[in-house]
């Protein structure tokens, strides 16, 4: 079966942005010959605070493993477009990955299966109604062609030029060590420290981490197995430690906000 | 053609749980062998108040009648995930429904064609990416498996342990008889009072419902047909009683919540 | 390949109108007789402010180029719905559009290839389960099958009644000239001068424009390409005239919104 497109932008819900992005999708699948299925199009999430290509990237890291290979994700976070960053798809961990380069997308560079093109073809570029890219926006008339086409088994070096993984272009530097990247709808506080990291390792077997001026104890299996109105620590669904309240809002509770530090006990 | 895969959640629009419940969907797509059509996916709904299985029990039972015999519906308000809550799959009103025992989904029991079983077996469970299944999310690792291979058609009765009804759980007990269930965008407040239950044939003529100190009189037919400004109450297009004030917000202007009781005119 | 159902509302986020209307489609679909493809259904936008016909048919004329040919625009801002304003489906630019007379779809009577059809007939109304058309719900019940044959190849002229373009109702007349028509995501402020009408033109080579007792100059070609802190205008993505600041919010810097009046340079 087909696997998808997702889409992952900080669009929001209410602006016309995301449907012209899937307009353009349409319409490149509409000029397409024969009668192919349709690949169908995810909403991945569109509510990247805006502008945050380490949200952004945070966000793609923590989707892919849930898509079949061979899926299209098309990214757009882009606070430089129309200037001088390039624009670029990428195959990496079996999928394809479609947008600006820079923060958002240079975490794929340490993938083994990484190649990279820069997307300057004409062929695969332009308004769905015909006229030329728009400066303020590639979502819809670079990126959504170029998925279009990758969607539909057009190969990668078709779609652009080769270039090496420094076109992706690089992150910027951390500000601390293990932080909180992500507070949910029910106030719990996702971290990348990783259980498969050694210091994930170190704390397999129990212990405490200090986040905002807090000491909260773990791990916890899941909510219910945790004494209500205590925060604790838990190996979340993504692989990484997150901090949860039971039937209450930890984010709350604790202060905890994107960017925070977490400090692991001494080894 | 192809019954849709309808989604009713309490994860909000912003973080990454629906997205991958998706990916998770369409991972299981992808393994299946032939050419088969994908199921299309439906967002019935993501903004149930968090870990409110009244309210979402109210949004299916709201849902259901609008989609075609065979749909399945996938379902998580699942404060209890990872507990000893069982994962259930449920026929019922010619439809499929997935996610937890418990008031969510206890109200399916009632129904003529019910047949319940237990999401119990390995085969059908586990993260997309083939780890075993997080305790925190089965959305994605044990309702999305089943929700997937239910849509392709696999049988019920393969995709988990045959169960009797009780497995479903049970209901909470109202707090109150009739009520406000659900108030919307347009601030028109939708009660579970049925047209045809016998006070709502008793009502059909025409008379007074006491709510939240307001005395409201009706039946209009729609808004157009109300003097501006004066709150009304009126069959809705679910069959049930509903409140509004034409061009204005009815539960702004009397104060209506989710939970307030419905008075009725003595017989 | 088949061209989208686009869906393009006021019933926000939360409430399950959009689903009711999804199921609607789909329940339309599972009736029609073979094996055709189901047309995707996309989402064009749910937040449309309530009841604000003018702001939906910006919304519309700003969706459409970017979709194919054959696209169906279900289009759903009603205010009126149940009362005396028709129902009907326009065939214009070349794509169907399905919803109530009036503001929302009148500007389509300026096309050359413009249809019309009122949507009286009952083989193509009603509830899904089979019910009679609930006054307070079109778009599940009138619209919604409608465009869900159209969708599917049914001829204009046998979903409803051929009518004139009057039928299609008229515009309120604007407010005022030129004006700000839609606040962004990022506080960038869409009006509805035109590069390719004659003040348009006047202003391709520089100028500025008065807004809200603000001078804004341009043409910037993109955000990276001004300088940051100060506002300026660009020709958008939907070849309008926008204002914008580099890593800013100009709707909040210089209090933009929807409605206010842009006077430009003396000719």
């Amino acid at each position: 079966m087909r696997p998808p497109v997702v889409l992952v932008t900080d669009f929001g819900p209410a602006d016309p942005w995301v449907a012209e992005v899937k307009g353009a999708l349409h319409t490149a699948w509409s000029r397409w010959p024969g009668d192919t299925p349709l690949p169908p199009v995810v909403d991945g999430g569109h509510d990247i605070p805006r502008g945050d290509v380490r949200a952004g990237a945070w966000f793609l890291r923590r989707l892919w493993p849930s898509f079949p290979a061979g899926s299209v994700f098309l990214a757009v976070v882009d606070p430089g477009v129309g200037g001088d960053r390039l624009a670029v798809a990428c195959r990496a961990h079996g999928r394809v990955f479609v947008g600006p380069a820079g923060g958002l997308l240079a975490w794929l560079g340490a993938a083994e299966d990484c190649a990279v093109v820069v997307l300057d073809r004409d062929l695969y570029r332009g308004r769905p109604d015909g006229g030329p890219v728009a400066a303020t926006f590639h979502g819809r008339d670079v990126f959504a062609p170029a998925a279009a086409h990758l969607a539909l088994g057009v190969p990668l070096d078709q779609v652009g030029s080769p270039a090496d993984r420094g076109a992706l272009g690089s992150e910027p530097p951390p500000a601390v060590g293990w932080s909180i990247r992500w507070i949910d709808r029910f106030g719990n506080a996702i971290s990348d420290l990783a259980r498969d990291s050694d210091e994930g390792r170190r704390l397999e077997s129990g212990g405490a981490v200090r986040v905002g001026g807090a000491l909260v104890h773990g791990p916890a299996v899941t909510y219910v197995a945790a004494p209500p109105g205590v925060p604790f620590w838990y190996w979340g669904s993504g692989g990484t430690l997150e901090i949860a309240v039971r039937d209450g809002d930890a984010s709350r509770l604790l202060g905890l906000v994107p960017g925070l530090a977490l400090a692991l006990p001494d080894p």
